[in-house]
């Protein structure tokens, strides 16, 4: 829905719950998409969610509560009796009901397990082992398989027998007698080849398959680069445990993503948007904060070491800011892109150095062009000052230096954390950006003490 | 590949071409997969690149080229007579062949485009017309259609027809005799219902399409939103124009991504990672450092309005680089937070006032934390001061102030851009830092002044 038709929808939604008009509500949720059904909820007031939600069949409601964000989940789960709960869960697809199943609380999800059916209530339980950042966390369980000496005839025979609980059918699997994963068939070649040739004779063998202890990210970036729109996931034996379809990896695309970007910004990388605890979201924010107050407080060492240059022209301390600021954004610009080509696999081992290179040339171009400008501001602003073009000069050189300075640094440091195995993200930022103050204090200050040296 | 597999591969290529070792090297390619012979392009030196690029045959090489980055296909291209380019493009999709044409000058390209099949030429000619980042121009023309009145069996006739030129499907797209789409079809229907059925009997109606001039970041959202594999695009009067398939859509979400990324933090969102002109660069990075420039200028005369404050206390200028600091710090990740919320749609109207609230209850948490701190360190560094307590605590009290500041500016911004329909990245980065800076000096050293109007 475009958001001003949502945002209609959702004062006519709001106007039919007011009047408890069930019959038209009942209707008009039965002709929306679930994903549009989503999209409403997330924008109605609590108590209209929560309402709007119990008029839902249990098949519709499995489909939106799977897809509700955290905050919304819990708020609807809250108020969710067992029974319903119990059908909910029935309805959805392995790996939906292991989400669900694992944010109740222990005794809650013990009780739905024993409601449910007993197979499903197996998947549950095994897939609830996984962590949940892997791909046998993400895995779902639904999914064809056939014995590679069957025929096509048979494998469409398996597909008619399983293919009710497999919503999605890309590719069918291709298994040998001692249930490894052998190869996979394209549905097209089930329907354009005749039905006595084997499986074995078509399938496509050029396997690509991840294990159940593999990161999510890994799993996403393996998808993107071969084009899959389902990966199976295999056990130490070979044995297909699972399959992650498409639309579950453009979630964790996403995920990942937000991860990166959170940490370039100095947040731990667990805050959840929807976290309503200050507290908890504090706690994933203070460490960076607290890491540049003790760099800061470097910094204020620094100035006090430099006290009497200070003093003797306080005007000095009026371009501490833009030193230190201009420094900042040369090396969040360089380091953003350094990081972020690192994260896409977009900075190979060939490109490092040619990049450094240009980020180099880049900071002269950059460095001279705020250098200048900052020399052109003070020959205006302080005529009345002795030898202000001296004073001038000296700041230029100092922006020139210190923007070059932070770009490389901004740059370098990236590409030394990739090298030690430490995620690049977490140099953005905080950890940049502190290091930069100091080293464009010792560059400012240095310079200015050389100024008073010869002029004052 | 594995990085370190990664590398070894790639040294003992290097060996090989060292030793023009031909009938190895072609042999190796072959058994590779094109993502992997991808992966190992960019890592290997400019010249072995190009060479090794010449040993592959037509096909390979037009699955290898698409997926090449900006900066190697370029140079691939360069090195690539027009008779061999010829046939690698007949192999290509139309998407892929169109973004390849594009690239070249306007009269290698018209050449091109002559030499090659009639039918694929108007392909590409009718696709280069979409502009880039749109549904048209992200579309493919390969798609299986099918009118509603035919029986599965004719379905499966045509898909025999037309499947060969078409690598992965689906779906089959269903028309009416206005040659309007009226549905889909799943691969699983055909296989599994019998030959007889007619197509409009069983066929998906409820449509999820894309105009051609959608933007391509919309393109993805539906996608996401939806969970769709592949979407159809559709002309003003509904006829079907292509399709998206899930793999192009991917690099759209990674590139939607890095623009944001990039854009928090200064970088104006057309920065190729592998653009090699430093001025290019530059280009893209000055406007947000002059725009932080400017700020700071402004950040200087609100100094020079209080230096008979700062002469007085010259100690309060050490302090200025935290304040700066923290408040910076503080903004980046209230806004950062935001930002990612609002792109990926799960910040709502419902939860724009409950964040905001949540951002000043973190920002109170840290505010204090921070704040006690600093007046700590002041407590036990500057015991020979006179006054000493109270200044701590002055500044104690100005960290406090500028942490909740900062928060709300970076939590409230990015609310307001979206309203007026801006994109909130812009909002980071420079302009919050900048606006906090100038807002902290001003809460710091007003308090400075009135602190010194009471002790000194």
């Amino acid at each position: 829905m475009e958001n001003s038709v949502l945002k209609e929808v959702t004062q006519n939604i709001s106007f039919l719950v007011e009047n408890r008009d069930i019959y038209t509500l009942k209707n008009l949720l039965l002709s929306t998409h679930p994903a549009d059904i989503v999209d409403l909820f997330h924008n109605l007031d609590e108590k209209k969610m929560v309402y709007l939600f119990s008029l839902l069949p249990s098949d519709l409601a499995s489909e939106v509560l799977a897809d509700l964000d955290d905050y919304s989940r819990e708020l609807v789960l809250e108020n969710l009796e067992e029974n319903r709960l119990t059908q909910i869960v029935e309805e959805m697809d392995s790996d939906d009901a292991t989400d669900i199943v694992s944010e109740l609380s222990a005794e809650k999800a013990e009780k739905i397990l024993q409601n449910i059916d007993i197979e499903d209530s197996e998947e549950v339980r095994e897939l609830l082992q996984y962590e949940e950042d892997t791909a046998g966390g993400i895995m779902a369980l639904e999914y064809i398989q056939v014995n590679q000496n069957s025929t096509l005839d048979e494998a469409i025979q398996e597909i008619r027998r399983q293919g009710e609980d497999v919503e999605e059918i890309y590719y069918v699997y291709v298994i040998d007698d001692n249930e490894k994963l052998v190869g996979i068939l394209p549905l097209k070649q089930l329907i354009l080849m005749p039905g006595k040739t084997r499986v074995i004779d078509i399938m496509e063998k050029d396997l690509v398959t991840v294990s159940e202890d593999t990161d999510q990210e890994e799993v996403a970036n393996i998808a993107k680069k071969y084009d899959m729109v389902a990966i199976p996931v295999v056990d130490p034996d070979g044995r297909l445990s699972g399959r992650i379809t498409i639309d579950d990896i453009m979630d964790v695309v996403d995920e990942e993503a937000s991860e990166d970007i959170h940490r370039m910004a100095g947040i731990a990388n667990d805050e959840e948007i929807h976290e309503t605890s200050a507290m908890k979201v504090s706690r994933t924010r203070l460490p960076w904060l607290l890491f540049a107050f003790v760099g800061e407080i470097g910094s204020a060492m620094i100035m006090s070491s430099f006290q009497a240059s200070l003093e003797k022209i306080i005007i000095a301390s009026f371009f501490i800011p833009i030193i230190m600021a201009m420094g900042g954004n040369a090396g969040i610009q360089s380091s953003t892109i350094m990081v972020r080509g690192l994260a896409l696999g977009d900075i190979g081992l060939r490109h490092a150095k040619r990049q450094v290179f240009r980020e180099f040339r880049v900071s002269v171009i950059n460095g001279v062009v705020c250098g200048t400008l900052l020399m052109l501001v003070i020959g205006v602003w302080f005529t009345s000052m002795d030898h202000h073009l001296e004073f001038g000069a000296m700041l230029g050189i100092s922006m020139f230096f210190i923007v070059i300075n932070a770009t490389l640094v901004g740059a370098v440091i990236p590409l030394f954390l990739k090298r030690v195995k430490i995620d690049p993200a977490i140099a953005t930022g905080p950890f940049i950006t502190t290091s930069n103050d100091i080293f464009g204090l010792l560059i400012y200050l240095g310079l200015a003490t050389l100024f008073l040296q010869h002029y004052a």
